[in-house]
């Protein structure tokens, strides 16, 4: 990665940003309507294929390659005992993660997908951990990938989260993992690990849907009633402290955001770069994917919102993007959990596309 | 299968079925309660944990061997125009499943699922296809499941759809077939196919819930508002003619069900019996379910509702058995795809509840 003048590398990953293949989203919608089925009969997932052809611009798009990659980062608004968990949490996650015994692993296993770490903003070092770094080696179990912009944020209650320099390094270096991992990867799943991180993402709702945090603020780990309004306060008084411009996106993540949201819009602006669909999880990454699509609209393109979360600014964040969620089961736990969940639905999508018979060659009558 | 004075097979299943294992269940959510996350964060996949250790009485729920049956049968009514395809079709897509080309196989092949087809009531006969009969083989591809009640159900706009003896011997196939898979199955998903068969489901629907037919019917395979009207007024009149006691299950389903229909609901039965989970599919095996729950009360208790389809008739029968759908994906193909669907979510919830670390296994701090 280079930093000539801070904005290229971006750039640069913008311009190589399209929208989905026109051509191949017809002729797999074609297809569809072929088959035999009743018009359209497998809904949701008959739209997910034809979203998957544009993406990938094939009639066969590829899945077998499964990364969800676990953003890490903490946040100093902490501090302000919004969070049902000490801020330690975080770093003895990171361990949990590398020893496979987090909810991220059990159920990445059994998607089929490899777990990464990367930690871009944690408070903590992990210099017991090998570091896989550039290389970005296949698993990591035992191995984290360091690519940290900073110990943690400041506390967006009393000022700015980073600098707008730090934040544009945070999306860099989501882009350049992506980059990195885009020729051994099919599809891309956003996780994340950081004590205190719903803070943020509800205040990033709160700026890019216009709704009151009020209305878009929750529990998160689970905090209880009298935590919540401090919680609701605090991202009143970092939005009036910071007054983030909802125009600028990197001016949102500098100041009421977290190194590892901003490492998840690099992360989906360097997958749609490559045209590999991302499946999206909750709250955390839905804040991500807002502000990698106020850098760059066709971002959307390629995005797959695995689940609705119980947080209601994800709900907020989800009609913003205008991208209805694959599964709704109450999740609030993050790590990427709700977007490996989703995984099968996409295999089972592109098997409708490409192993399900036509009436014609079934002999199957068509309407009466 | 003996049938010494009807009911008396049908007595010993409902003598055979227990609720889940409070124990158990008890057992799993003290485990998972103590996994390193917030306190239930994986929501439903949590609450569908606690029901597979109930069923199957343990902590380590089996679900390697998972097996979709499809019940076939036609049905009279479709004489009166109630279908946007005509009843050969039911016939033509055996052969598509026999095959491997229909939805339900290529959904199978992804989920690890084998797919058996039974014909329990199809108007045609498939003498060339292999009956596996009592074997009731490993693949069913050429094969086919000979269980015939009858050669597709009378009109029910006109009279009852079969005679009580049959609509004992449709459950009792069912049963029967639940019985013979047991031992090499660890879950069961119900499918069906025959052309017409969301109309009798309707008016089951209408029966159970007592809520307008006009409310529950739903286009099927997708008729237009004509038809609609006309699907309406038949399900209405053959309410009116056959008068079904919602208190007598079997009278319902022999008045205005299908040879299928009672299929499943027996299938549901014998998999409740010998404690395997049993995964709904759509409008249809609700209705089979809530015939079945309708005889035995408890087989509720093995139940796992695949989804939401967009059958009207579906979300009130799902309210009416009181289960919480997986999905929500706007199908409305039936076979059983809405159950397979949701066969990577079982598997998901029992890595949770299995290979998650708990909090002091992990050297992680709880809340604060």
């Amino acid at each position: 990665m280079t930093h000539t003048g801070g904005l290229s590398y971006l750039d640069a990953a913008f311009r190589a940003i399209y929208p989905q293949d026109a051509a191949c989203r017809q002729q797999a919608e074609e297809r569809l309507a072929q088959l035999t089925m009743p018009h359209w009969a497998l809904g949701d997932l008959m739209d997910l294929a034809v979203d998957l052809a544009g993406m990938t611009r094939s009639l066969t798009p590829p899945l077998a390659r499964k990364k969800v990659v676990v953003m890490v980062g903490d946040h100093g608004v902490v501090a302000e005992g919004v969070s049902h968990y000490p801020a330690e949490v975080t770093t003895q996650m990171v361990y949990n993660f590398i020893r496979g015994g987090a909810g991220i692993n059990a159920l990445a296993r059994r998607a089929g997908a490899e777990v990464l770490v990367v930690d871009v903003g944690a408070r903590d070092d992990f210099t017991d951990l090998t570091d896989v770094g550039a290389g970005l080696a296949g698993n990591c179990t035992g191995a984290l990938i360091a690519k940290k912009i900073g110990h943690g944020t400041a506390n967006i209650a009393q000022g700015p989260a980073m600098s707008r320099t730090h934040a544009v390094m945070a999306v860099e270096a989501g882009i350049e993992i992506a980059y990195h991992l885009a020729e051994t990867t099919d599809v891309f799943a956003t996780g994340e690990m950081g004590i205190g991180n719903t803070t943020p993402s509800a205040a990033i709702a709160a700026v890019f849907t216009g709704r009151s945090v009020a209305e878009l603020t929750g529990r998160g780990t689970g905090i209880d009633d009298q935590r919540l309004r401090r919680k609701i306060e605090i991202i009143e008084q970092a939005l009036a402290i910071n007054k983030p411009n909802a125009k600028d996106g990197l001016d949102v993540l500098a100041k009421v955001g977290g190194f590892e949201i901003g490492a998840i819009a690099g992360l989906i602006i360097g997958a749609a770069a490559r045209r590999k669909p991302v499946i999206v999880d909750g709250l955390i990454a839905a804040a991500g994917a807002t502000v990698a699509v106020s850098l760059e609209p066709f971002v959307r393109d390629y995005l797959i919102c695995g689940h609705r979360s119980a947080e209601p600014g994800h709900g907020a964040l989800l009609e913003h993007l205008r991208r209805k969620p694959l599964l709704d089961l109450n999740l609030r736990l993050g790590e990427g959990t709700g977007a490996v969940l989703a995984m099968p639905l996409l295999d089972a999508a592109v098997a409708v596309l490409t192993e399900v018979a036509t009436f014609a060659e079934a002999g199957v009558s068509g309407a009466g």
